[in-house]
């Protein structure tokens, strides 16, 4: 079967991560007989520059057509004064509704190769490897009603209303366990159950659904003690389950654990696997262009695509092994740079992660 | 004039550490000529088990005619099969919402001592200095609508509702600019305010109110990026300005950046300036009695109170100066000692600090 990926390169550094991405791509095909059909598309700022619209119908089309997708990033200046409704980031809002994109996984892995990137003492860090599943498409961010008003004393008032069905929470869950069963068997469901009603809903759906799931270890803790915890001894999570908001939050303070988010990846699946696969670090347009930009993440976007839309975890653990070695050999892009390192480009990074894939 | 605090032990280590706090106050009557009555009284599960309710009216009636309240810590494990209505915890929020005590300050300050036991590298945070200004009495937990319902799919649905007035985000502003002025004059306000429009709002009443302040420099920071940043960078903040739920998230986190929460006080005030003063750490019901807890988040409670009730700069920084002096005389409760350091229990403790502050 031959799988067909949609490319959004997207705006900034995207085209050229993405390019990197495509040469580890062109090498599973040629060396290891995957079989990939890929079909490029705009969206961000480069396709409002084109139609006028960050998200055009046409890479809808192209993305519901696709098995995957991989994205680059979007936004830059360029398009912030525009209209709230034309921004870049609205192309990746959109095509994560319309796909119903609603498991975002989020790893925070740590590199021994980069353990001195973090604040975090080594070995309170050394060994890290979280994972992250954030329901993307309800809450907060999603809940209405929402807006401003005028209230009864006359005064300006903001509301956002925080809401979740409990087939939302339910099938976030099983992604959850489904993925923790996949890794140490052990999930911690994140809440403030003590004081939201609605995130009281959401640790008694995901206990039902647990009981699925014998093999699993599920726990609960409230949120502001998971951001405690988080740097107080960040190996004690395996799988972590949170809703969107809370793993907006708490997602990016365990990335940042790690010290170099040039290096993560990320996903965000529909029911049937089917995702788009993309870096957590921005479009960093400061240095678009510029051929300096870490290819790294976006190369292990791709392996988690073959994880987990294609269930193919022995590609996938090639790309990892083949980024260690490349870390091993010293080559290091500008923002993992070290002393001791050989400091390299976009493509040179690219290029030694082919050829270890390659030679191993 | 004579000040009049209310002292209300709690629960569990409550009790112990309020009487080594006790102790540094009658040091500040009978050496320093403070005036001072205090009067006590019950709260939480110690006043449910007298009184059937963790908050008694003759203790509202009494810390309503109070100067300040000192407050110890509350809950344990033989209140947590009451009813959500008589928990102890219910006493805490019932003060803080009937006297109106709104903003909530947070401070996260690492003693050198102590930088050993943080996890975070030294030089990260040798020298942190936070204060996090947070709304304590409004937002989501306590915004309506709130609750559950059966949707119109027939599901059970969760649901509550972020609400701010400019009424509410004005005075916490004002509140968080005037702290600021006191130290560095940098105010950093956290909101999501490019998803949620109540954060939006709360990021132009913070830019109006701002305008009485010109001389305090005010950022805006989105919550996921400041979990980020206080893992990455966290001595670029002065003071922070949270809402009531994304300050319950950052304060925590930032508390444990310090690696000692035994350490850290906080203040709920009023717009007076009255105000409620605690240890951030909870009642730790497994070592209450033992007299081994360490008094010094209670005591420095305590000089909090005297700087921010009473605008006693003075005494209060002769009480941190105790503190530190005992910290370098090795003086070390269990929570915080290490090798080369005199571990002491409870009243030792406040034993070392009062001799500190009478030999300064
Ligand atoms: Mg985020
Ligand atoms: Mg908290």
């Amino acid at each position: 079967m031959t799988i067909k990926i949609a490319v959004l390169p997207g705006d900034g550094i995207g085209p050229e991560i993405v390019a990197e991405a495509l040469k580890v791509l062109d090498s599973l095909c040629t060396d290891f007989g995957l079989a990939v059909e890929t079909e490029h598309a705009l969206i961000g700022g480069a396709a409002y520059d084109v139609h006028g619209t960050p998200f055009p119908q046409e890479t809808l089309t192209l993305c519901r057509a696709a098995d995957s997708i991989l994205l680059g990033a979007v936004g830059g200046p360029k398009w912030e004064p525009l209209d709230y409704s034309l921004r870049p980031e609205r192309g990746l809002l959109g095509l994560r509704s319309e796909l119903e994109l609603f498991s975002n996984l989020r790893p925070a892995v740590l590199y021994p190769q980069l353990v001195a990137a973090s604040t975090l003492k080594p070995e309170v860090v050394v060994g890290l490897d979280i994972m992250i599943v954030r329901e993307l498409t309800g809450g907060i961010y999603f809940g209405k009603p929402r807006g401003r008003r005028i209230n009864e004393h006359g005064e300006r008032e903001g509301y956002n209303t925080l809401v979740y069905s409990e087939s939302e929470i339910r099938r976030i869950a099983h992604s959850a366990f489904q993925i923790a069963r996949k890794r140490n068997k052990r999930l911690c469901s994140i809440d403030k159950a003590n004081v939201l009603e609605c995130t009281e809903l959401w640790r008694e759906v995901v206990i039902e659904a647990g009981k699925d799931y014998p093999d699993v270890a599920l726990s609960h803790m409230y949120v502001d003690n998971a951001a405690m915890q988080l740097v107080r001894n960040p190996k004690q999570f395996d799988v972590m389950l949170t809703d969107n908001m809370f793993g907006d939050i708490l997602s990016d303070c365990a990335a940042m654990l790690t010290g170099s988010i040039g290096m993560l990846p990320s996903a965000s699946l529909d029911k049937n696997g089917k995702g788009m696969y993309e870096p957590i670090h921005g479009s960093a347009p400061d240095i678009a262009g510029r051929g300096i930009a870490n290819p790294i993440a976006t190369i292990l976007s791709l392996a988690m695509m073959l994880r987990y839309s294609f269930d193919d975890a022995v590609l996938a653990e090639r790309i990892e092994r083949a980024v260690q070695t490349a870390l091993d050999q010293g080559f290091r892009t500008a923002d993992i740079a070290s002393e001791g390192t050989v400091e390299v480009g976009t493509a040179a990074m690219g290029d030694a992660i082919v050829a270890a894939l390659r030679s191993a």
